[in-house]
């Protein structure tokens, strides 16, 4: 594998490929062997012109373990935001010898230019672009849910037929489009839940049911999995967002949504969570949720990309 | 070892044996053999809720001898500023794969509610918590000071009849107060010298003298040590801090009182120093003075602290 | 080599090994063997007074490269910036471990200081100290040059005879400076070109000539090589400063300045660029350019002075 940009570009193959050999990562963890060789030598540089603590340091660690040297790259007060070109900034990490750029950046499609533009010969990981694609997190997500469904039979397996709701502001989310993408092309039916200010326009054409009604999509669709987005506080004040108190009645997964659920449908939340906004608490504790499971999982996950896109590996 | 949240809890045993184990790490640094397979594998997360670039660099690099890995995560502008919880951010950075969280917090207590709730299975450090405890502190002091009078013989010894004076804002120190248990349970006498507004309440019940006049302290207790805290720049506009000239002139360590010392007497300071405020630099200086032992000590100190909590040796 | 403050106290001979070894340095990155175990168990510690993510991220990539612990050091909102002095920091610094400190600061003179007080043992690297000296761009630049003329055969070459250009803001530049020191005692010839307000008092003595007009230099000279300096935006509202306008126009490479320079001309510039203000994307991109192999040069030099300076070996 080249770069990691969308999920969209994945064919299943390819999907189920990279989720097989998370499995193989995640195993070594479990055998306690936390430190891997694979990418010792190599340099992985978080070039990162958005923070995100959390996803910095999930590649941080998974490069690490791999034996990787990590370069954190903060585009905030550095020659970038000096005016410096992405073209430039890109050339300059791997003349200092990145061999995987794993890019965080505001603008859909960063990534994509990096990779496509012939610049450099480094790996691109998109770790998040605009409201575009956020790929790691949805193989983490598939991750997680392919375990809970099939366990220790999950290799080689998609996820077919099963059902997952996704709630939340799917206009703004890079979260919502990239699990879509990757949930049906593994087989899985979709259904997308929010206000109807915060639904992109042209979903029609997108393969998912759209509902603006959790409680109705709850009873309809008897989810397998219920994907909670995360709220971004600061889209709150923004006239399209409904009132938050609107927002925590209608769309956040409550003490009796919870409860309405089919009794094995997992819980699942990317963090950070707004607790008692949308998710309450005896969901997100509940052995049902896997938002801890979905940390772990990014490790491995991305400690999976970066050895297939490092190394050139397979898919 | 399972946490290190205080040095009240310790018993004279535990603390002897945490300063042996320092001397096994401060020898091995003599030694030149600056590097330690011992945590290798393992993930130490400083997770700083304030500032403090010192702590964090000699936790960093005590790690990094030991072959840990280390992932650096200042709470400011991350996710925890933005609202989560204590309890998520500690369960998030376990399921990153952290061994052992070292906690930077404002709160007095915050480490041990981490440690104590069963939210997660890692250790927990305690680095600093509000105006309760900073023990690693505390621990590099005793270390310091058990070096300056046993020498070579330091093993297995305590501080018996050691007098030490422990000058300045008592009110607000953990470092003071990590101090005043530890060194009372290895047998030293301890008194405490400050301004009478910067004294906590209910001081009469601690197991030390308390004193207002440093001139007189010096006089009477004859003391083997004397430890200046540092004056917080932002304390000196409270209410209740004397004027800064006042305070340098009644309780900083000036040469004149250097020179009334005793002979033998050392002079210790955490670090870093108002040269000229809170202390002379004839003292800071002088041969006497362990300033700098100190921070080569807080570097063996938190080695033996991270070997200790990590694997669960002894104690 | 116990330091390298300045580019100035180099002789000839010492300056030719720092390269003779940057080149054995580059070499093994050219062998894929990215990974040397030289500095294992050291520690090189960036003590950064002024922020250069550029600078400090090339010093950090070699420093791993080398196997050693890097530690890195914003003075930024640290003890530092709270009256610390830079005596008491770097003592710190030594006594937590640094064998190397790196050190950049405002102050024209400050690693000269450090490294001469006696204060420490630890070697002093300056990465860029005011107006005064860098010596390691300097190194960086000449030793990019060498390769670009005498390729294969550069070892235990000087540049006799080497016709260059350095052009832009002399008065401000220590870039220009390091290199005017570096190029000379190596043997080139340089001409500093740039507009007269920025040029420094008594630059009649130093050993170049001196121009103001970018067009009758590039004429007169036929320059083997010409080095572009970054123009520091934050100076372009000075009041010495000529109009942005002007200065592109008189003092940039534009395309057509490009075109007139001899056909081997090689273009440097030490990055980030300007494009389209100092330097035309025409002569950036151009097989010329050496910008990128600058940054690669950047990455060996550093592992070369590092080598030298922690282990003491030759020069």
């Amino acid at each position: 594998m080249r770069h990691l940009l969308s999920t969209k570009d994945l064919s299943r193959d390819e999907a189920v490929h990279v989720l097989d050999v998370t499995e193989d990562m995640a195993a070594t963890q479990l055998r306690e062997v936390k430190k891997l060789p694979t990418l010792r030598g190599k340099t992985v540089v978080n070039l990162f012109f958005e923070d995100s603590t959390r996803t910095r340091i999930s590649f941080e660690a998974a490069a690490k373990r791999l034996s990787a040297d990590v370069i954190s790259f903060a585009a905030k007060g550095s020659s970038v935001s000096k005016g410096e070109s992405l073209q430039d900034t890109a050339q300059t990490l791997e003349a200092i010898g990145a061999d995987v750029i794993v890019l965080r950046h505001p603008a859909s499609g960063a990534p994509a230019v990096l990779a496509e533009s012939g610049w450099i010969a480094a790996s691109v990981l998109n770790a998040g672009d605009g409201t575009h694609e956020h790929p790691t997190q949805a193989l983490l997500d598939a991750f997680t849910l392919r375990r809970r469904i099939h366990g220790d039979g999950s290799r080689g397996r998609g996820l077919d037929g099963v059902r997952v709701l996704v709630v939340g502001d799917i206009l703004h989310s890079r979260v919502a489009r990239s699990n879509l993408w990757l949930l049906t092309t593994l087989g899985a039916e979709v259904t997308l839940v929010g206000p109807p200010t915060l639904m992109p326009f042209g979903i029609g054409d997108w393969p998912a049911t759209v509902s603006y009604d959790l409680d109705a999509a709850i009873a309809e669709v008897r989810p397998d999995a219920i994907m909670m987005l995360r709220v971004q506080r600061e889209r709150m004040s923004d006239a399209f967002f409904p009132s938050a108190r609107e927002y925590s009645t209608l769309w956040g997964l409550s003490a009796t949504r919870f409860a309405a659920l089919p009794e094995t449908c997992v819980v699942m939340h990317p963090g950070p969570m707004n607790r008692g906004f949308e998710i309450a608490s005896v969901a997100a504790d509940s052995p049902r949720s896997t938002v801890l499971e979905q940390v772990t999982a990014g490790v491995s996950t991305r400690m999976a990309a970066l050895y297939l896109t490092a190394t050139g590996a397979g898919a």
